[in-house]
Parts: structure tokens; sequence; C-alpha cells
């Protein structure tokens, strides 16, 4: 069976999906249970509804359009999101539910009905740019958090979330946790460098990284940047500064998958002749190991404390979020592998270093992702791209994971 | 002669001029050539006029207030400015003009009318809060920027200079550069921690340090924090950072007078889950001696290539002030220090490490310095604070120099 789908179809509502929320620049903004969003949703929704698919939405927003199988029993189930960053682009989420779609309506052209029932989804406010934590419409949808606590979260534009789900009309009837996939499969953009570095088509994601992100506050007394001598100093951004350095030395040491990041610094006064009185950073620490991760937060703190014992500045620290690492179950990893390489594309396995819905519906049934090249690494910016040649190999590669997964068993 | 001057009339005028402007939590606001500028400017040339004195305005708004001596010539000036930063204490700046009207008053108190003239100023926009540079009412004074130049800068505000003057009814008839006086001493609070930290009173103030202030633009490239591996970023927080640590190591390397400052930083997009694309810093060095200053800036410039170069960001860099030392007269410095010890208090040699209107006056006239200790080296901040006791013991210094620079003669 050499089915395929259809690129151009694909490539024209990923194109319209991306009019809506449009910056004007390349870019969208569709921030989840907006306007924006509910107008990305309804046409997609649409879509669904023409391709005859039942869909259904429950209580946190979540859609999820099934096609019967021939047999009776839960779906293989794709899917990601369209909600967006602020300066999100077009393909970030928005891809994998089209192609999932597009699986789909490649099937139902060519009349072909595999033994499982299939099904594509799209989970509310992955992103987590508007309503905190991302990747919050899986997490309700695999048990993680209740409907209830979700209702009550409140959005940086003060808005809560359980009146805005009503408002846009997406506050649907069925239940929290979901039905439980007999498997899951999202194909994403890898908005990241690798796959493009090393001239490969498919990744076959093992993995996504753990995380652990803290902010840091060191207050240490703000002074007259001429008159202080340095031995008088007790320099909040100097000590930031040093942090950001000592990030960089532990990922370094540490090698492998880790990655450590000093995104946010913000000094008080932020003057060019006053010695910083108080410095805020955050550091972003990464791993697929959670070993390895808790080795390097271990050696993260360390640095901390030495710096300001040191500077003589106080230093207070917050946890702002911590996951361990998620492995994809290693049947998936290995079949997204094989089938890309039966289709003559190359593959490389690699972890994710972004969070995504596919590590939700890990905590449910055996799941994997299939990313495709992001130009230059870019996303969560305009200028995101992937090219039509890699969307089509992605979207391919998923509809033959999908057909194997729907058709076959697999192996214990 | 045991003149003194009196300290509870200091203070109290130091009160009442520190409620113009206040800021309700210790401070004051006066920034130049506001309303609040020139109520205060009202209230000190209504004191100077009840003593009697010759109040003269110049072109730049510098008022000059004198008193015949017993012989024709140049006055021995004695001075400051009334004007603060947004967030300024009660002390910068107006100690010195207060101070100088009260050895005038006390003179005339006693009846003692010495050799010389004797006067004292204030200057206009000592602080350049509002109106850059800094020290402008002096630097026209002295020569070092024409009238017509100064008028047509523009503030933070948008405001024109020669028109904000106009308006508050200070632009003047006296010609600048002004009058050349026979000797300038200044008494300042020394805005930094060196007097406290040794218990010493009275500080001679030898010079005032060269000053380099360079801006440093990294653009590196921004990149997902958690999708981009360490050997593939080009990051532009990293290499800023950096620049933060290599600048206090040049400081320790240097020693002595060196002193050097990174107190602002900007990283763009400034998200704790973003590489930095872009970082703005400022790096502040300082250094009694100009060929160390030179020096510091030599290394700094390498360290800033070599960040840059290892990092693969490019760099800009942009000079926001330079100012070569400035040494005071020896004689007056010698005077201060040997006045200081005969009236029994402790005294220490120092260079300032803020730029003052004296550094100004010491292009046209013997100048100098005297330096009373500020509370745990703040300044610039509502916290200001110098003790009465060590207010009086400046005072009286600065009357019994002033006394003797307008009765004697310096030596060749």
């Amino acid at each position: 069976m050499d089915l395929r789908i259809d690129a151009p179809r694909l490539l024209s509502r990923l194109e319209e999906l991306g009019r809506i929320g449009s910056t004007g620049d390349g870019g969208c903004a569709r921030l989840a249970l907006t306007d924006e969003d509910r107008e990305g949703r309804d046409l997609v929704v649409t879509w669904m509804r023409d391709l005859g698919l039942d869909v259904q939405v429950d209580a946190i927003g979540n859609v999820v359009a099934l096609r019967e199988g021939r047999e009776p029993g839960p779906p293989v189930m794709c899917g990601s999101h369209i909600d967006t960053v602020a300066t999100g682009g077009r393909y970030d989420g928005n891809l994998g539910v089209l192609s999932g779609l597009e699986v789909l309506e490649t099937l139902a052209s060519a009349g072909v009905v595999p033994r499982r029932a299939m099904a594509v989804a799209f989970f509310t406010d992955e992103e987590g740019a508007r309503f905190a934590p991302d990747m919050l419409g899986s997490l309700v949808y695999a048990g993680g958090m209740s409907v209830e606590e979700a209702y009550d979260l409140v959005g940086i534009d003060g808005a809560r979330l359980g009146e805005e789900l009503a408002r846009i009309g997406y506050l649907g009837s069925l239940p929290c946790p979901g039905l439980v996939p007999h498997a899951y499969v999202e194909l994403h953009i890898e908005q990241g460098p690798v796959l493009e570095a090393h001239g490969d088509v498919i990744g076959a994601v093992t993995g996504v990284q753990g995380i652990s992100w803290q902010e840091v506050r060191f207050s240490g007394q703000f002074n007259h940047a001429g008159t202080t001598p340095m031995s008088y100093r007790h320099d909040a951004g100097f000590a930031a500064a040093s942090v950001a350095v000592a990030a960089r030395a532990i990922a370094r040491e540490l090698g492998g998958h880790q990655v450590a990041t000093v995104g946010k610094l913000d000094l008080r006064p932020d003057l060019v002749n006053v010695v910083a009185g108080r410095a805020t950073l955050t550091v972003d620490l990464r791993n697929t190991d959670g070993k390895l991760l808790a080795e390097a937060e271990g050696r993260m703190t360390a640095e901390i404390e030495r710096i300001a014992s040191e500077e003589q500045v106080s230093v207070e620290r917050r946890q702002l979020a911590r996951f361990d690492p998620v492995e994809f179950d290693p049947r998936i990893v290995d079949l997204v592998e094989k089938t890309a390489r039966e289709h003559g594309l190359t593959v490389r396995r690699l972890p994710s270093g972004a969070g995504h819905d596919a590590q939700m519906l890990a905590r449910m049934c055996p799941s994997g992702m299939v990313f495709v090249p992001s130009a230059g690494g870019i996303s969560h910016n305009p200028a995101e791209f992937t090219s039509s040649e890699h969307i089509e190999a992605g979207a391919n590669v998923l509809l033959q994971v999908l057909l194997q997964l729907a058709d076959g068993e697999l192996a214990a």
C-alpha cells in the first residue's frame, strides 16, 4: 500500500490557519482561549466535520475527532495544539494537528479503514503563554491536574480560565481524564538546529528532557560606581553575571545533553554609574538523564552559594518549574526510525529539548514523536520555517506509523 | 581668631531647602531648571540677599553671591550645586552651597572683612539628570562649552535648556566664561564609604578620577533554551555576563584606585527559556592615573573582542563619556589637610570618584575640595546621610581654609 498525503492540501490549510491571528510579519498570535484561538478552533473543527469525523470537546476544551476502525476499541491518536505564543510562527503545533487531519483525509479518500479507530486531537493551552502551566490541556487530559483546579487559573491578563473556556464556546462535556488511546504519535517541528545541522529529514524523538527552572535574586548594596572602591562592594550584578558564567561551565563539564541558560537578567537600579544593589536572574537547566539533571542542579546551587558568600550578598532562590525527563516508548521510537528509513529518508534519534503534549500522553499510553527540521533552529518567532519537502516527508512518516499502529500490534 | 560656624543655623537651612521637591521619604527631587529647582534657587537667593551679598546670575543660570574684601581683586570662591537627581538626598551639593553661605554669615556676624573678596556660587545642572552632560553650569562657567551650545541641549523630557532657563527666570546677564576666582574650594559629601570605614572626619581631596564610559552591544542568535545544544549557541547574554566578570578581573589586576562597574545590563528577549539574541551593557572604568585608566580601557577592549570572537557574536561599542583625571592644586590639598589637623580632626587624603564642579573650576584657578563622610557610602538616594557633627566639622574647615586663602598668599 503506497498511500501518500496530499502536500498542497496540507500546506494550504497551514496557510489558511496561519492567517488567523496573523501578526503581519509571517507570524501568528493566537493565545489560548482568546478570540483568535476560537476562530482557529472553529476553522479546524469545520475541517474535521467536513471530513465526517465524530468531533467531541472535553471539559478542558481539548478537541478530539474520531474515525471508526473495523474493530471496536481505543483509537490510535495523533495531534498537537493550535494555540501559539504572542510571537508565534505558523508551524509549531499546527503542523501536528493539520497533518493528523491530512492523514485521516488521505485514508478516507483512498477508502482505507484500518483495524483500529483513529483520532486527531488538539489540546488546550499547550504554550502556557496566557495561562501557566504549559501543556495544560494534555496535562488535564492525562489526569495530572483536576478540571476544577485548571478552571481557577488566572491568565496574564487577569482572566479566569474556566470563564474564558465558556466564553469562546469550548467548555465541552467529555470528562477528564480522557479516553486512553491505544497509542499516541505527535508530529512537530524540532524547534532546534540539530536535524538541519546534520542534514537529516526526520527525527525519531527518544524522549523529552527534564527541566529545572529557578529564579535567583541577589541583594547586595547599591553604591556609586566612582566613589566605592572594589573592596567595599557587594555587587548584585557581578554575582548575577558570575552565575551566568558558572552555568555555562557546568554545562561544559557535564557535556552530553546538558544545557544551561541564563536568559533573563535584571539589574536594579540598572544605571551606568551605580553598582547594582539587586539582581534577579533565571537559570534554565535541562537534561535527558534525570540523575545528571540533579547533578547539574546540585553544582549550580553550590556555585550560587559560593558566589553569594564571596561577594557578601544575600540570595533568595525560587523553583519556577521542575519536570523529570520523559522517555518515549522505545517500540514507537523504533517504529518511527524504521519507517523513515524504509521511505528513503535520513533519520536521527534525538531527545526533545522543548515540552510537548506527547509527554503528557506518555503517562497514559505508548507514545512517541516525529520531528522535522526547523530552518536555523528558529521557533516561537515569525521567522519560524520548515520547508514544504520536510513537511511532506514528516506527514508521510506520520501516516505510515499511524497505519502500522492501527493495523498491527506493538511487541510486548 | 577662633571663628566657628553656627551649626544649628546651617542644619536648619539644609532642612528647609530639603523640603522643596521633597519625595516624602527623606529624599529630594529638584531636577535642573524645573519648578522645584526654581523654588530652591529662589530660597537660596533670598538668603543671599538677606545677608547683603551682591547676587548675580550669569548666562547659564549660575548664581554668584559676592562679599567685598578690604582690597579689590578676584574673590576666593566656594560653592557647589542645588539641583538633585530624581532620587536625590538632602546633602549632595546643598551642603557646599549652604556651608559657603554660612561661612559668609559667620564672617559678617563677627564683623570680619578679609583682604580679598569672597563669593559663594551655585552652578546650574551639576547632576546632568535632566540635561546631559553633568557639571554643565561649571563647564560653561570655565569656558568648556559655549552658552549657545548649552542652550540647545534637549532634556530627557524634550525641553530645550535655553527655554527652561528663561522660563524659570534664571537666564542672567553675566557673561560666560565667568570671572576667574583667586581660588575655589568646595565642601561636599564623599558619596563613598572610605572616610567612614577609616573613622576619618575630613577628606582632603587630591583630585577627581578620570572616567571612561562605554556601551557594549552584543548581537548573537536568540534560540530556544531547551532545543539548542550548547555548541550551537551564540549567546549574547553569556557574552555580556563574561564582560562583567572580566571587568572585575581587570580592576583586581590593576589594583590601586582602579574601579570597574557593569551597572546596566539588558537582555533581549529577556525570557527564562530563550537564549538571549541581544545584550546591551555599560562598562564604567575610573582611575586617578590617566595612564592606568588607558591601560584598563585597553585590557577591557581586548577582553570584549576575545569574548565576542569565542562566542561568535558581533559587537558594537560606543563611548558614552570620557574625562581625563583632574589633580587639584597641591597647595590647596595641603592647606585642607593642615587646617583639619590643626582643628584636631582626623583627615585623609583621597581622590574623588564622582565628578564635581570643582574639577571645572580647576581649569581656571587653584582649586580643591573638602569631603565629609557619607553614612554607609550611600548617595543619590533618600537614605543619604551625614551626621550634624561631620557637617559642622566640614563647614568649620571650609571657613578656616577660605579665610587663609582670603588673607594670605598661596606659595609659588
